[in-house]
């Protein structure tokens, strides 16, 4: 009988779940968002707060599972795989569950998923990073040796600082895509070698995390926490564990099926998409993810969100950069025009595409933050060049040119540190739906883009690391060979509109080194 | 039987009349929009290219005439004085026509009035300034040293290089506030030395205009153009006829209504204010204009709009600077949200006044460049410090205080010059409907703003210019001190709020500062 994974990506506003076979072909497909979140609960956004009740997770999966079954034999599945987004930490309680979803702490936000876009936790990463900056140690030579408030340590002291309750209830602190494998197989939490090392400061030259006498040094409320987590962490295509009897009973599965180690969903898109040494595959989403391996390096990257052994295809150091914002950018502009007003995305960009490149109305893409090269969550977004005549198709292809420059900002600071990049694969919604943003990433990057021809590929990824961990599968090359996405498109650069958007990028770096020499740095804090 | 002037105010948008008593009461009041203007005639918006047809500005005076007369008796009427926006310029032909009244050239925006805003002569003012740079005088140099493409010289050399049929038909070029005084009376133009003096260069110093030899040097296009234009200039206060037949007929009234020199809207508005050493008249509207007046002056004040004898009070030195944009910057928000949307003005205000400062969130106030200190047509606007969660009343409220600075740039630059403001009076429509703005003014600006109650004070000051040409008065100050409005409210600073606000200043100038800093300074000319 012909075997079939299933595949499970976590994104930012929705799960789902495919049923794949062993060639990579999706059979069938389901999708659905999490209401909580869609309602804008626990979310406070002139804050940056956003956080995730884990029954919105939960819901969602039995939900999506059952929905795909429907159309495949539950007999033919081997193996799940599951990939979510991250760092998106929770605590935890003694029997290693969210503490939102016990009733004390049902409505409580931080008791529920940091989503990796909160920024909460500015404070406690500025003090992450004075510490270290004070120390004989960086923690933080394998993340690009600047701790973000998105990752994981921030999020935890974010926590024991300002919700006392949840801080005396917190057994542990877990990541989303650690916790869903020990879950369904009733296991214990095995950590993930992808999150521990781009989020957690794992490395093996420390002996796992960080030492205890570091993390009290940051804070003593830290103390103990060293051992609440982990030593030990798992690349994806090693085996958890099999369904527990009772999710198997809840998806209408046997207790057979492999259950595959968690992994970030970007990484496990990489894996979908085909990545090799020398192809940078770009995950194009709410914000991007850009994602490398490398056999060796000569040297530490500075300024990226790390390199971990394994943390990609194991065997290769995989590397992580990425754009704090880029679709969430084109959304809080048609938000904010429909704050008064009534237009789609697709109606700005039929404009925008119209118009000519304005040389001077240049935008800064970090509305988010800054994520890459050197993470600064203190950066804000900007709109330079306005005039009189500025309409809103004018500001938003502008905008598009600034993710554009963000995008160039990292292959140049990859290109710099000896990370050769002579292919780019785009995968993700803004990478199949929108000609207008590929063709300027295309211009502004000077680089041909290929577009991945899944439109799944974290769960195609998540999908090849289970096919490993079910049996299928000697390793994971020989899982991608057969299995990774094919390219559907490809946008070639203009060489003319290549060369005034060279201009325009100097302009880009120009105003952004000048707004940037205007904030605080992150090491000294949030003002 | 009681006598009444009629004073004129030609703005941006459209002219009012008002029938005026000798204590400075409106009796009747009038207002026409341009028409061919409001239906975007003419214009380049995204060109800066503005331009008025000489048909709106002559169909709306009888209009606005008549109607005031209708609720008035003529025969009381002794003068009409009229002041006009500038420097607005127009080509005249050997009949001192505008050459747009002449079918030819009846649908050539380059033979109609080149409206103050208008900012298509970039590059000829750059050359005016690179040849002051290169010479040995600085014809500029009551200017306040950097001439910009709003004025006159600017003007006609750009209409000499790029309208070359205009060029050739023009035997003179004459601001608007100059023409119709000569219109009225059927006599030749007699320059008013406040146009001449803030906008052309004419200094007692050089005998009148600049001398030929420089005019030339400039472009040899400017040959003769001096010996076309005038040497002698004339205060407002002075008669420059009376109605010719043809014009008191249309009007209704006599030919022994005197007309006063034309002046320039806010140095009538300034005196229709009542400004006196030591006040400081802020015409705010959709540019402002910042008048002061003083006895002497120790030195020459570079960087702003002039210091010109008899300009406002005559006996007194007057001095002009302003922001290019003020009203016109919320009008382009609301444009720019109404582009795909529904919004007013006052609906934004209502939701601005209730946020707090966002000390990050700092706005430019440059859409149409910068007018002073140190005019620089080629800055634009900026909105920094976006996050995803900004909406457009966050921004507004961040526009309003960018203007707000932007004032406050101009009060410090006359502290700094040994001009000394102890009092600031605002006139204009959104001096008296905007109270979100005046306090916020008042504010940054750390000094109580008072509120002029005549909401026609540019109308009021063409009146009491008028008054004394008629002989009601003996010289302006007795006719101010009768004629010139009361005060109807004061805006007092918050203690609180102003020193947030003395930060946030600090961030503005910081930021105008580096953008600045990015782009070309005037001299060299637009890229």
């Amino acid at each position: 009988m012909k075997q079939h994974v299933i595949g499970v990506d976590f994104g930012s506003d929705s799960v789902r779940a495919a049923v794949i076979d062993l060639q990579g072909n999706i059979q069938s497909m389901a999708v659905a968002e999490y209401p909580r979140w869609k309602a804008g609960l626990y979310c406070d956004r002139s804050h940056s707060q956003f956080r995730q009740h884990p029954l919105d997770y939960l819901e969602c999966l039995v939900q999506v599972i059952r929905e795909v079954l429907q159309s495949a034999d539950p007999g033919s599945i081997v193996g799940i795989g599951v990939d979510t987004t991250g760092s998106t930490p929770c605590p935890l309680d003694a029997a290693g569950m969210p503490l939102a979803l016990r009733p004390e702490f049902s409505e409580n936000p931080d008791a529920m998923f940091y989503l990796w876009k909160d920024h909460t936790a500015l404070q406690e990463s500025s003090r992450i990073n004075e510490v270290i900056a004070g120390g004989p140690v960086d923690y933080t030579m394998y993340e690009g040796s600047v701790y973000s408030p998105e990752w994981f340590w921030a999020k935890l002291l974010y926590m024991l600082r300002h919700a006392p309750q949840a801080a005396a209830a917190a057994h542990s602190f877990a990541e989303h895509c650690d916790w869903l494998p020990a879950l369904l197989t009733g296991g214990r939490i095995k950590a993930g070698r992808c999150a521990a090392g781009h989020k957690a400061m794992w490395h093996p030259d420390w002996g796992g995390l960080p030492p205890q006498e570091f993390l009290s040094s940051v804070d003593p409320l830290l103390d103990h926490w060293r051992e609440k987590l982990y030593t030990e962490t798992f690349t994806a295509e090693q085996r958890v564990g099999f369904l527990s009897p009772e999710w198997a009973e809840k998806f209408g599965l046997s207790t057979r099926v492999a259950v595959a180690g968690g992994v970030l969903d970007c990484h496990a898109g990489a894996v979908g998409a085909g990545i090799r040494e020398g192809t940078l595959v770009k995950i194009v989403g709410t914000s991007t993810c850009d994602i490398a391996v490398a056999r060796d390096l000569q040297r530490n990257i500075r300024g990226i969100c790390g390199q971990v052994a394994g943390s990609v295809v194991p065997g290769m150091i995989g590397l992580e950069a990425g754009q704090s914002a880029f679709g969430d950018i084109y959304d809080w502009f048609k938000r904010f025009l429909n704050y008064y007003g009534k237009v789609s995305l697709a109606e700005l960009e039929k404009e925008a595409a119209l118009l000519e490149v304005d040389p001077e109305l240049v935008a800064l893409d970090w509305h988010n933050g800054r994520r890459t090269p050197f993470a600064n969550a203190l950066l804000r977004g900007a709109i330079n060049g306005l005039t009189l005549g500025s309409t809103p198709p004018m500001v938003y292809r502008a905008l598009v040119e600034a993710t554009a420059f963000g995008s160039k900002k990292i292959t140049d600071h990859y290109a710099e540190c000896g990370i050769p990049v002579d292919t780019i694969i785009a995968s993700g919604g803004i990478a199949k739906k929108s000609p207008l943003v590929m063709q300027i990433c295309a211009d502004v990057l000077n680089k041909p883009i290929q577009i991945a021809e899944s439109e799944q590929t974290c769960a195609l990824g998540a999908g090849i690391f289970v096919a490993v961990a079910a049996g299928c599968y000697a390793n994971v090359p020989d899982a991608m060979a057969q299995m990774s996405s094919g390219i559907s498109a490809e946008y070639r650069p203009d060489p003319g509109r290549s060369a005034v958007y060279a201009e325009k990028y100097r302009r880009y770096c120009a105003l952004g080194a000048a707004a940037e020499g205007l904030t605080a740095s992150p090491a000294l804090g949030a003002e």
